[in-house]
């Protein structure tokens, strides 16, 4: 992988009726999100979760793909007539949708020559000129056209290809994060955090979120940067002012 | 509440950097999804997840106002210096930022006038003209404005407070669901389920997903729409097909 100096920005489409309705919990995001950051230096800054309907999935393909290096599609790739994302993505770009002689072969030796039916043809079809995301867990592979990268939906086969996609990213800088849990509520600590914030305002990104874990209220303080003596830096004078408030911190 | 004749569509705008990093799982999506389709006939189309910075809280608050009958918005109106929602919207409609009367009340009984500090006074600063959506678990209350609706991030008190959105929604049209699960791939049935999509375009939404279960894999039909006789026909027609294709079907 190629290491670029600049922050490497991502976004996440997800292409599903099925997580739009609520029936099911994407769990996608997290974890792609996560392997980006801690394998790429990639940083996802924006999702959308869009309707199986050709005419969003175009306007969303064109639209991130100009604000984004990267988007990573889910959903939408497998045998049926609602997977319409590798249609939609070749319409976007207005190139032929055909079949991968790549794909089609790897299919059609998984299947077996009496078994490679239409429904299964189909997964070899993809826009003209697209590269292979190979998929070691059930053979249908993703791709990549552009700087748009498409991947199924079912969450154990993504992470089973997801290391098939590094060979086509730039490498960015890894964020780091440190955090720190409190007893305490947020606003008893909110004076100070937006003083030190606004100290390490281009540097550091320190986010508060409260919880509640054994029956007891805390804050957690999370700090996130690419530089990592800044980062401890800030950490320092964090710590520093829970002392000096006498906060107890949750272990 | 009022029944619109013609659909009702809803957006889901996430803020937060907790989200998008995947240190957070979002639940929020699939709740609020759930609860608009079951309780108000209001369909989510689209989901947004951003971070907590202005600009895009402005830009896609605009942007979603214009597309959808109504917004709602979780995370980014607490006490700290991360939780800009409010300032934001108002900012978006070009609304003065200011003390809500009743919030600042509310919150003011909730402390007490003693541990009332700047943090807290905070969460009563909302755009000009907001009406309240009360909270009952901790007291501060998300706000309307325009057909946007602001909720918090943390999902307990999000749940706690879902009802109080009632009064200011139009319903519109629940969409119903049926769903048979098989023992069979994808590929085994696409044809006829494309078939049998074709027939009931405009009324019936079906969907196919895969899944794997006690070691069995087997797909999911889920078939949606608004009107239960098309919907009812339409499952019919799918059974009848699963009966003649031997396919057995999943308890």
């Amino acid at each position: 992988m190629k290491t670029a100096k600049k922050k490497i920005k991502a976004s996440i489409l997800i292409i599903g009726n099925e997580i739009l309705s609520g029936r099911t919990q994407d769990l996608n995001v997290s974890f792609i999100s996560n392997w980006l950051n801690n394998n790429c230096g990639i940083i996802v800054e924006e999702v959308r979760i869009i309707p199986d309907k050709e005419k969003k999935i175009i306007f969303n393909v064109l639209d991130l793909s100009k604000k984004f290096n990267y988007v990573f599609t889910t959903g939408g790739i497998g045998p049926t007539h609602d997977d319409i994302t590798s249609l939609s993505v070749a319409k976007a770009f207005k190139l032929k949708y055909e079949y991968n002689e790549e794909a089609y072969s790897i299919l059609e030796k998984y299947y077996g020559k009496n078994n490679f039916n239409i429904g299964r043809k189909k997964m070899a079809k993809m826009p003209s000129g697209s590269s292979l995301i190979y998929n070691p867990s059930s053979a249908a592979p993703g791709f990549k056209i552009r700087n748009i990268l498409c991947l199924p939906g079912v969450p154990s086969i993504l992470k089973s290809m997801i290391h098939n996609l590094k060979k086509y990213l730039i490498k960015g800088k890894k964020v780091i994060e440190k955090n720190i849990s409190l007893y305490t509520v947020e606003s008893n600590i909110s004076i100070e955090l937006e003083n030190i914030q606004n100290k390490y305002s281009k540097k550091v990104d320190i986010g508060s979120y409260p919880f509640f874990r054994l029956g007891k209220v805390g804050v957690s303080i999370v700090l996130r940067s690419v530089e990592k003596f800044s980062l401890v830096k800030c950490y320092n004078e964090i710590t520093n002012m829970v002392k000096l408030k006498k906060i107890r911190i949750f272990k």
